[in-house]
């Protein structure tokens, strides 16, 4: 491609609106350009990395056996009526009415159509199994969308869903897109972790997010740097503290901390580090009749050590909480505690009273001894606080906090660390969730309908973009990995306006790198040097070719790779095998 | 790719709603699935022919110097307001609110976008020429969608968009979209002719049609089989008849035709040729004021020989009529003609009665004598009318009919023919419509801002499916030209369940052709030959070649091309260069 024939278009600034860097060096690199909050122009520069993106998607995913399809923007409310969601989905499922005024979606997925597709085509055993993808453009209203690509509204989302006759070949099918997206993501280039998630009301421990590691993720990726053990915050676990609980060693006493609401101010003022203190957290949990009226609640105390925090999906498995909980109104806690908040603790909530709250220990907390925790008294904490001496064993002991670096790796295999990543793709099985809302059964070999198994296979196209962008830039600009750069190679002559013999050597080099199959660009744009090489570095092509008069007189052109110091010189009759050797 | 690998779904019989051949097909042989009205899921075997439909427009485009990016599906309803389209547009724009109750729409195409793009990134003169490009979901909400994939609802388009600093330039732009056309089409392998259109408003010379040829087709195209003359029939010219008008010989004649108010019926009872006689329309024109009331009308008789008829277009571009026109309601006719429809004629209308009436009549009509028309009395028409002498010459001659076949071609080399097609790409000078609407302009070389001229060039993709199969089919399916086929060739072998050595032989060959590049799919679906070969052929698979144990025992192997009465025998040995050669 020649520069001219293109379009290359960068800003010195970027706009205002763009707070994170592959927000504003996208904008800057004319990667992409604002149509509407949360829709952009995919511009020529944006979308040769798109299909890229998507043609190393697409190859892995035919390798491992899924078929593509194309599955529509707009569907029928029909089918999303069928598995609840039309209802159940807020307001970022965008609905329209056409003509008639029958009910549409714009498609944020496709688990209804994919089904709906599956229980009319897939009628035996004997089609099982069965791998369907598309890359498609969806839609999801967010309430407020922001970061460039990395929460838009408009995207390109590759989707894949997968159906089996059970769930050992459903376990088998998962296996598969997980290393299909080992695959891709490694030929992306990026530093990524599959990271186990959860899975919520599905069970089973069949999901997995692909982090791409970057300072700035918004998600904490929990791994082990001496095992293969990763997880997401949600799902990581803590263990209990090793051996067992210390003695009480100290007299219960009742001190004051007037003002001292936290456990951090709390521990300050009495001189006793953070670890020593228990925080308490009040949840309430709501019977309701068939209309939906509360006719009872019960109030729940959750314990936590003062520098950890709750994991509320955690806390929301536990029997009791995982019907769906709330945190308790002051209302609430006042009734129960007979205290305002930041002063509340497990002693004196002994069951029996006029109303009984349930005290779930996280696994620290259970463990500790001579802890610190509110008195139930405004201004008043209480010290050396000791499980069965002051007051009986909690209710139920669980972990319900988020792990901290240093814990214990769950495989036993050495201490977790903690490192930011931005999701861009979740592998996770379904179960017979949408077959069974939607009745999508084949005959088995007894000639017996059965559900089929489900799993769903995601990779934020667009997102890509915006997670590379967060991983691999610099102050002049995106560095691309080879594979999805826009162009892999950029030619920069000097003066090809003035000089016959820069001209034909950047054509010569460019044909030549052309026929090896590279994909290479010549700037003949006639920019000057700092311009050109300016524009490059910011939109972040990773090798880079500068022919000059001088230097083509002495027979060298410069190669700087985008992660280079400096230039390298090469010999005019090396260039090729030069940037073969690069390029490999 | 491997059948079993891939998704191989055909049907027996065709949904009741498929009307016609190119539907009933593609949903036979699996290709599209309905979802809704007018919306389709592609299926792998159609997604295929869409993606070598797409590679190939990209290709040329690109080749052409037209730039890809991509638009978003749901836009901003601001742009389209700034145009006026959000309003002037019917309920085929579909237009959906979001969760802040802000205006969108689903695009129909991307002027207002594009537009919008180039006034801002095209600031100078020196920017220009400038052609971007994108192939993206469209959806048009049309009130009766039908003929699957030949007018849906939502279907992927190629639109792209020219930008030129002057009129000459914009022509250039257009000459190269028009050659690149030629050559997308060409490739294609489809019979097609570049027509040309009416530009409307616009005005002008650039506007054609790329109309695939297909007897089924909606549209008339007008051709000369001796020259390159090709126009839509709603533009085609047809001539004045040559040399003078004949002289009168017959006298003015009243004669009762009770009953008979049609040319035909007429021209039958009195037992002349239908050539004969002239048929009448009665057309107005309203003036309104600012309210939009009626304020005048004007009431207009156009002729057209009995045989022929009226095009609208044509008439709508007369000096009186431009403005718009209607059909006259009964009572207007029967308050000017003093007589109901059927019997209504230009004798006795002469100017300065009470409501006079303008006549326009056709070229053909202006050069008639001793002609049959309506008495302006309930079943009476009139013979031997003669202009000038019976009537006065009218207020306008003018070309005012559809051309037949058989007319005078308008380049004066031969004679028209007509044939039917179906249109799947335009080209159209825009001239300044969008960019003076958005004002969109640039800097010229004095420093001046000018308004780019724009130009608009689209492809419907996915209705190049339709159009295809109309063009390619016979009673067993479809017939696919190699460069838009599912696979290129098909490997059919037979019994390889029980023979070891059909197997290895299959799998050699298939080996082989991939090896070469080849879009090959081998059937291992262990299906009978019979149901494997109807497959295929209801399919399109332009190449076949069956293997099977009998032949091979002989060295042989059979091919069969798709349009083939029958297979041919072909050496082993031979068969990978025999394929070459009918691949070529």
């Amino acid at each position: 491609m020649k520069a001219t024939q293109f379009f290359v278009s960068t800003l010195k600034e970027a706009p205002a609106d763009a707070e994170i860097v592959s927000h504003k060096l996208m904008m800057r690199a004319g990667m992409i350009k604002r149509l509407g909050a949360g829709i952009y122009n995919y511009m020529p520069m944006g979308l040769r990395v798109i299909r890229k993106v998507e043609a190393i998607i697409r190859e892995e995913m035919n390798a491992a056996g899924a078929v593509e399809c194309l599955m529509p923007v707009i569907q029928p409310a029909e089918l999303w009526q069928e598995t609840g969601r039309f209802d159940k989905m807020g307001p970022e499922l965008l609905r329209v009415k056409d003509r008639h005024g029958r009910d549409f979606i714009v498609q944020p997925t496709s688990e209804e159509v994919i089904t709906d597709i599956a229980r009319q085509e897939l009628r035996s055993y004997r089609q099982l199994p069965k791998n369907f993808y598309h890359i498609q453009t969806k839609f999801r209203d967010e309430r407020r969308p922001r970061f460039g690509l990395m929460r838009g509204r408009e995207f390109t989302m590759k989707d894949a869903y997968s159906f089996d006759r059970d769930v050992d070949a459903a376990g088998r099918s998962y296996d598969n897109m997980y290393a299909a997206y080992c695959r891709i993501f490694d030929r992306f280039g990026l530093a990524y972790r599959a990271v186990a998630a959860d899975t919520g009301a599905i069970g089973g421990d069949r999901s997995h997010e692909f982090q791409v590691i970057a300072d700035t993720g918004e998600d904490a990726i929990i791994y082990c740097p001496t095992s293969d053990y990763a997880a997401n915050i949600e799902l990581a676990e803590a263990l209990a503290p090793q051996g067992g609980r210390a003695a009480a060693s100290l007299p219960l006493t009742k001190t004051p901390t007037p003002g001292k609401s936290t456990c951090a101010d709390v521990a300050e003022l009495l001189g006793l580090p953070l670890t020593q203190t228990v925080k308490s957290l009040v949840l309430a949990t709501d019977e309701t009749d068939k209309d939906g009226t509360i006719v009872k609640s019960q109030v729940w105390l959750l314990l936590v050590r003062g520098d950890h925090e709750l994991n509320e999906v955690k806390a929301g498995k536990l029997e009791g909480l995982k019907g769906g909980f709330r945190f308790a109104t002051v209302a609430e806690i006042e009734d129960h505690f007979g205290c305002k908040p930041g002063y509340l603790g497990p002693i004196g909530l002994t069951a029996g009273v006029k109303h009984p709250v349930k005290i779930i220990a996280d696994r620290t907390v259970a463990h500790m001894a001579d802890f610190v925790c509110g008195a139930n008294e405004a201004d008043f904490h209480l010290t050396g606080v000791n499980w069965g001496r002051d007051l009986p064993e909690p209710d139920l002991v669980a972990d319900i906090r988020n792990v901290v670096a240093g814990d214990a790796s769950p495989d036993g295999k050495g201490v977790l660390a903690i490192q930011r990543g931005i999701e861009v793709g979740h592998v996770f099985y379904l179960g017979t969730k949408y077959s069974a809302a939607m009745n999508a059964t084949f005959l088995d070999e007894t000639g017996k309908p059965k559900l089929m198994e489900m799993g769903c296979y995601g990779i934020g196209v667009t997102r890509i973009l915006g997670a590379a962008i967060e991983q691999n830039h610099d102050a002049r600009g995106i560095i691309w990995p080879d594979a999805i750069a826009p162009f892999t190679v950029v030619i920069c002559p000097i003066g090809a306006d003035r000089s016959e013999d820069v001209k034909a050597a950047a054509d010569k080099l460019y044909g030549e790198l052309k026929a090896l199959g590279v994909d290479v660009l010549l700037d003949d744009r006639g920019e000057r040097p700092g311009a050109m090489f300016a524009d490059w570095e910011l939109i972040g092509v990773p090798h880079r070719v500068v022919l000059g008069d001088r230097g083509l007189k002495e027979g060298q052109v410069e190669y700087q790779g985008r992660r280079d110091e400096a230039a390298t010189k090469v010999a005019v009759a090396d260039v090729l095998s030069f940037l073969k050797q690069k390029l490999a």
